[in-house]
């Protein structure tokens, strides 16, 4: 063997984040009020967030510079390393050459940091005090959490209260970095308090704790709401994950035939694959980028190409996107991370062109996957990274069917140290595989708002 | 701020093992039959452990080379990184300069593998194909599992009942590597089923589950037990991390004036000092050794020195080591990894020269330095290195009234994602300090062998 592990050093931290607007064969559609159904105004998304991200969120600057304080953070973890999968290649007999970027060494243990830490610092320049957000599986309140602690901001997280219930320890995370935590539905919103008096024991959903997170924020002095993946500025934050890639892969002496990285709002995938579009529609390189999402929430492979809202409760801007109707409730997979009805545009435009393209999983393979590859190279994934790994080792073993030395990389975003009990129900043959909703999809498709022409 | 990280590549992981053993200013007392009470011959310790470790256990050579496919695993996390903690030393307001060793970033969470994975190595080239041990917290039995699986060989761990119970996500993180685990007592042994016999809901100590792992491999063919701290071949194995924090400085061109570590059987301690040992009492370098135990179970600071068991049942090797009595069961603090009667015969024997020096701590005040530490550099610590945060917190506070820009070094020995219920009963202020027990130590210290004047 020679090297597992291609290691960069502090000084090899992007400078830039890419920025893919400029590079898209056509531009964004526009992204519309959820009122009035015409394009949002600056204006319109002030009382959300701060001027910034609102900029960054149209630009057409190819590069733009990342804030020396936020770099400052990144030196906690970043680079993080792209591992050569030794151990695994053997194990399933391929001789395809595998590789994995591994975002699990942050603290809060996922590549979502990333954005947390540039939305904490813009809204502290801003002169914001607090922040609110939502968070259901907590991967991103985790690392929302983290991020307002370094800048000195509060921190109010609204957690699904399934989850909050569940999943106990990562909101002892949260607290450990000094914020606020409530189970959503709450008492400390309007919406919140109505859900509640329906049914005080409510289990909650994305998009209601969305709701009470917005709510908070534009009745609150001083705070701002945050959102982790979906929009324009998450995912070019997120794109210091295939900018350091590129770099490894230099290293490495290798180039992927394939990237592979799994989707819900579609923040990791956009980070780990937007950095190689040029490569592949201005240089010609024979990339294919593979997109994978749970077959219980298939908002690519099963929805519609049209504008629709963000969030259940219709307070969020009105984007196109593929979706499978803002009102659809995903089954409980434990990919918690993928259960959205929607997909971030970019995401769905470069499917729409067929530069990307997107396979959806069940949930029992990808955790068949993910032991596969724990056992093999030691790292247990998350449930959400596990449909990048199913998907590598299809390809992997494709390669052992036909002979073919493909270069597989996947984006292997967070560790699943907080998602035990997960594996703990696979290993005792209790998962299960949630069949493609088809009628509860189709029920609330049929809910999309009526966008006119001329914004489609 | 400046390099917060100090990395070093693959070809930096130390090619050798440090043995402190011939630069000891004197040798280490014998280790003595458990039944005969006169030295122990290797012949007594072959159905334990496989010949090469019990060659290492008394070699006298300086460097012990790493077998080449323990260092190919050693890749898949090491060199580990040496941190600057820039944010908490600003959080403390310190002129001290502050670096830690971060441990935490292997598969099993701890410094733990880099003995597991040797150990399970030369039981492979001897042949065995099972290999039995126990756990208490789950941080080794996890290491073991993980090293196991890699090299083909059965693993079974009998972890502590009450552990079993309390923490069934280390139980889950070893079934994904394919470990049995048991809870202790259990019916697979027959000092298991006398202890069920006598209480089905016997919440068990690390000193039954330790006889249950030694009858398991003297009564199974194939079958050879493995130790996770204490012995001196356990020590060996941890020097690459001391060894690597040595260049790790040379990059930060720094030195250190402490080094802080806890000590539970003294693995991690014994890993992380003993390569500067030599630049203390051959070079005359001032360096501080400082090891930290919990006030529940303070071996070195109230303990005896003198010949005792190893554990509870008296089935393993006595050595001359800072003892409790082996009939003591401390407190049931959440440093479940520190919770030994007796000590590593290497840290004892240091400790009585004055080469190192001892502390004990409080449970609570760990857990303040740790969400200390957590705020300022985002790491959540295992309850068992909080104790060394809390004394390089109280060294670096010292600094700030004395406006001495002090070195301090600590050993960040693994994350507590596993631990964060220990974190909630923190934060509900619900953790309590147990008190130095005099008098269960007295009791338990009145058991101990008489040994013949020539052995001891």
């Amino acid at each position: 063997m020679e090297q597992t592990k291609f290691l960069l050093g502090e000084k090899d931290i992007p400078t830039h984040w890419y920025n893919v607007q400029p590079d898209l064969p056509e531009p964004l559609p526009p992204v519309l009020h959820p009122g009035r159904l015409d394009p949002v105004t600056p204006d319109d998304l002030l009382p959300l967030f701060p001027m910034e991200l609102i900029m960054q969120e149209v630009s057409q600057e190819r590069w733009i510079e990342i804030p020396e304080p936020v770099r400052e953070v990144y030196k906690l973890w970043r680079p993080t390393p792209l591992y050569r999968a030794y151990r695994w290649e053997k194990a399933l007999d391929t001789p395809a050459r595998i590789y994995y970027k591994w975002e699990g060494v942050s603290p809060p243990g996922s590549h979502k940091p990333n954005t947390a830490v540039a939305q904490a610092y813009y809204n502290k320049m801003e002169g914001q005090t607090r922040i609110s957000t939502e968070t259901g599986a907590g991967q991103w309140g985790s690392a929302m959490a983290f991020a307002c602690n370094l800048f000195d901001l509060e921190c109010k997280v609204y957690m699904v209260a399934i989850s909050y219930r569940q999943k106990p320890y990562r909101k002892s995370m949260m607290e450990a970095w000094g914020a606020t935590i409530v189970p959503s539905p709450s008492a400390d919103t309007s919406v919140g308090r109505k859900y509640l008096e329906e049914d005080p024991e409510h289990t909650g959903s994305l998009g209601l704790a969305i709701s009470e997170g917005v709510e908070d924020a534009v009745t609150t002095e001083g705070t701002k709401y945050s959102l982790g993946s979906v929009l324009n500025h998450v995912l070019l934050h997120q794109t210091v994950i295939g900018q350091e890639m590129k770099k490894q892969f230099e290293m490495a002496d290798d180039y992927p035939d394939m990237l592979i990285g799994c989707i819900g709002g579609g923040s990791s995938m956009g980070g780990f694959s937007l950095p190689w579009v040029p490569d592949k529609i201005k240089d010609g390189k024979d990339i294919q980028i593979i997109c994978v999402e749970p077959m219980a929430s298939p908002s690519v492979t099963k929805g519609l190409y049209r504008h629709d809202f963000g969030d259940a409760a219709k307070t969020g801007p009105v984007a196109k996107m593929y979706t499978l109707g803002h009102s659809f409730i995903p089954a409980p997979i434990h990919a918690g991370g993928l259960r959205y009805h929607g997909m971030a545009p970019i995401i769905c435009l470069l499917n729409e062109l067929g530069i990307m393209e997107t396979r959806a999983e069940h949930q029992v393979p990808t955790f068949e996957a993910a032991a596969s590859f724990a056992l093999a190279e030691g790292i247990i994934s998350a449930p959400e990274p596990a449909h990048a790994i199913k998907v590598a080792m299809d390809e992997a073993l494709k390669c052992k069917e036909t002979g073919e030395e493909k270069v597989i990389a996947f984006n292997l975003c967070g560790h699943g140290h907080f998602d035990m009990g997960a594996y703990d129900a696979y290993f005792a043959g209790e998962l299960v595989n949630y069949e493609y909703p088809e009628d509860k999809i189709k029920a609330a498709q049929a809910e999309l708002p009526e966008v006119a022409p001329e914004y489609q």
